[in-house]
């Protein structure tokens, strides 16, 4: 892999580091924000006005962003060079919907070929399962689908689930209701199987490794309870997606797998199989290849090299701004849409476990803050909520809203003179330019410091192909700002050592560490 | 009011101020985590060995309890003093479930008494229902219940009633089915509502004014669900939680109305009638009044003046020496039980909201970062997503984690060796002591620097005793350290702008200021 250099490495850093945060209140223009609006894809377009970097800040990321090549490492990634270094790897999500740079073949696979073959192989299962040609082993439908899997194989899936589920019903598509498995504690699976009958349930199982504790856990509780209804055979109500090496693979306990590789890492791979086999099987084979359809346009136009017409590597420079420069520690994710109420959750891994490194691709200790804490939920909700520390607290939060012109429900009666829908965005309208210019008053416990930035990515509705380009557009913003700190975004070493201190806990006899045990007597888990 | 310092007036401050991390990897020993624990309430423990506070820090913190007289501030609260200065409002909620420093009766209002009565009166409402007594309009019974509200009238009651569900389910306490109604976005309302029969329905209306936006449209849009039905009358299918001086009260458009008062603010809400009347009639009368027994025991012990014994000041103090001490800017909630999956967004209400404030008590601006960002997802799932920052990020955000004995649930088969409850707490005990102390390694993408400072809140099994315990630990944590910082942690002016502004967005015509019209022209909102 070729070296590249860390944004704090480059001779224009300095000037950059002595930007400020530019005042918001007189500068927030009509004409700036018609005119500081990018197309990101999928009919999205992402509106920087009210971020507090003035042109001059604009054209010094610009700088920085060609003299990174961040688009010299996002083709790198593309055309199948081994951009995660720590494990060797290529980094083939964008592969998963489209050929942004060509296509990868490498040892006579052509990587594109494989993973849409596997989504035809998955689309065909659904269909299958949705028209009752497959049934379940005492003969009745499948009438609820359930994901077991953690991290990536249940935050993105999940996310994109709940975020078409209406979209999909209004419209008669949603064939069967989609519900997630994750957590070790065993209340998490009680908790779904009250509300399913063994007969109508079909399981995916997702773990690309085939050894992912969690979700083995949940496989065998799910099992016993399949088993224990006495009357289906579990082997007809499970799937599994892993990889073609994981003992899961070609496996008579399941019906049907389908595969996945290792070139694709969890958090990135709600566009594979993975996010594939539930969401065409609940919503739809057509609504799964049109969310992946958006996500490609994403991709095409994160290949722009003009950073002002670049969405993706606009946010992530703006972004970079702000952790780096002005020294704001977290990022606020505010979708206006309830359909998006587990998107944060999504961002929060994608976000924080790829840059969250004190580490850079050389092996050197970063010299400034990498990725930040991201956390959000869906306005109005949050006003209500968190809010008030965001418009009044001691720490500026930058804030990312997304918002839609239609909602995804036809019955919205206005009410008051307007509909839900109108009162839901000029809410948000309203939030952009109150933390944007603020208030004075007499009372300085009303006093409004303004200043406060945010930026949005607003569509016509929340429909797929809008839906994946939102998912891709984070997926690249969050990979642009690796390459600017020279950080491996696809790594997550950080997850290791818990993994080995919890076998030792599990050990028999006890671990012998004497913190450990202490804990563990503590929390009864002898 | 008294006037009161503020922490960084002291003149024991700069020593603070001096005071750095603890190294936590030799201090881990069996002997501290046998003896830095605290009864919290509830059958819960708070044990602090993995905070990097050392003995000298906390004699320090506890001086500084003193000297800010936070016992005497609680006791203020307690008595009804007028403790929410910018409303001139008392702060009751404590008395929602207790006397802790005796009745309070002022102008010929006994607010025990009160409170005490509408409980009653909610709990042989909830029996009427949960019994058949009381039916529907069309003569079925009540098979859901849906609460309309937003803030303090969702989270904490949301957050509790799934903490409770499974709970209630296995003991055959689960009356009702809860769910809940919030955001303004029509798709919310819509997308519970698609589950649901009118005739079956009973929605509980809260709105402490009865003037809040999105809860009068949401209650537009299901009443208008409800007539469109063809079948229901309305005012059979709803009921009102609200002030007694509010347009709901009293008005024959509910089937019945509790009420509550301007001395409880919507975060510390659930434990008057806002959570109330949704959760009795789910879950018992009985488990509404046990979980308040658990808040009443935890405000007894918040009234310990040493600090080594209270566990909710202790909690607020390290969280204190965190924050302006050791500079840190956000706090991870780490629920080590998928029952508290929305806890953290409780939590992020009751401590942003309360905190989150730039201005003290006196009207002068704070000198010192005041509320920190709260988030958090329950693990073992967070495990799998943000950790990864949380363990080699740049920077160190402290954890509270929260852990139970027991599951909630029966279903519990062994794979591998081990329960899946056996496997939750293992992974939790070596999560504390990964954090804690950290792991060398020659390569340094594998480094773990360890030195990351961890609490964790320990009980049996998570039964209404424990929950109650639980919420009101963190509703005093948060109230002792707004007196730390001389805040109002009971008012929320930095939500009035946006709701100004939102007006304005309404108004006929459109908004007269230039960008707010371009923002809502952007936003299709017109």
């Amino acid at each position: 892999m070729k070296r590249w250099k860390r944004i704090d490495e480059l001779s224009s850093w300095p000037t950059l580091l002595s930007r400020k945060a530019a005042p918001l209140s007189s500068a927030l223009t009509p004409e700036r924000i018609g005119e500081r609006v990018i197309a990101a894809g999928g009919g999205l377009d992402y509106s920087y006005a009210a971020m507090d970097a003035d042109d001059d800040t604009v054209s010094l990321l610009a700088g920085a962003a060609a003299e990174l090549d961040l688009l010299g490492q996002y083709e790198a990634v593309a055309t199948g060079e081994l951009m995660n270094p720590g494990e060797g790897r290529m980094v083939l999500h964008h592969i998963a919907r489209g050929t942004p740079c060509g296509p990868v073949v490498k040892d006579g696979r052509d990587y594109r070929a494989f993973y849409e073959a596997e989504r035809l192989r998955a689309a065909e299962f659904a269909r299958g399962v949705r028209s009752g040609a497959t049934l379940g082993s005492t003969g009745k439908r499948f009438e609820r689908v359930v994901q077991i899997g953690i991290g990536g194989s249940d935050l993105g899936p999940r996310a994109l689930y709940l975020a078409l589920e209406r979209w999909a019903r209004e419209r008669g598509l949603l064939g069967l209701e989609a519900s997630f498995i994750s957590n070790v504690d065993p209340d998490d699976a009680n908790g779904v199987l009250s509300g399913l009958d063994p007969e109508t349930s079909l399981f995916v199982l997702v773990s690309k490794s085939g050894t992912t504790q969690e979700t083995l856990a949940n496989e065998a509780l799910v099992k016993a309870w399949l088993a224990s209804s006495g009357k289906v055979d579990p082997s007809r109500h499970l799937v599994a997606v892993t990889s073609e090496t994981s003992p899961l693979a070609r496996n008579p306990a399941y019906l049907d797998s389908f595969y996945i590789d290792d070139f694709i890492g969890g958090r990135y791979s709600a566009t594979s199989a993975v996010g594939g086999v539930v969401l065409s099987v609940a919503l739809g084979p057509e609504t799964f290849e049109a969310m992946l359809g958006g996500a490609a346009e994403a991709d095409r136009l994160a290949l722009e090299p003009d950073l002002r017409r670049n969405a993706a590597m606009m946010d992530a420079m703006l972004g970079i701004f702000e952790r780096d420069v002005l020294g704001r520690p977290g990022v606020a994710v505010l979708p206006y849409s309830q359909a998006l109420s587990r998107f944060p959750a999504h961002l929060q891994q994608l976000d924080m476990e790829s840059n969250g490194k004190r580490v850079d691709r050389a092996g050197r200790p970063v010299a400034i803050p990498s990725g930040p804490a991201v956390f959000g939920e869906p306005g109005t909700n949050g006003q209500h909520s968190f809010y008030q520390l965001l418009h009044q607290g001691t720490d500026v939060v930058p804030i990312q809203f997304i918002g839609f012109r239609k909602n995804q429900s036809g019955f919205d009666p206005a009410f008051e003179g307007s509909t839900a829908r109108r009162k839901l965005n000029a809410n948000l309208a309203a939030q952009i330019v109150a933390f944007a210019v603020g208030k004075d008053d007499a009372d300085p416990n009303k006093r409004f410091p303004g200043g406060r930035p945010s930026s949005l990515l607003v569509g016509d509705e929340l429909d797929p192909r809008a839906l994946g380009a939102l998912l891709a557009h984070y997926e690249n913003k969050v990979m642009f700002q690796g390459f600017a700190w020279n950080l491996n975004s696809f790594d997550q070493e950080g997850v290791q050592l818990g993994k080995k201190l919890t076998a030792a806990a599990l050990a028999a006899g006890g671990p012998s560490d004497p913190a450990l045990a202490a804990y563990v007597r503590l929390l009864g888990a002898l």
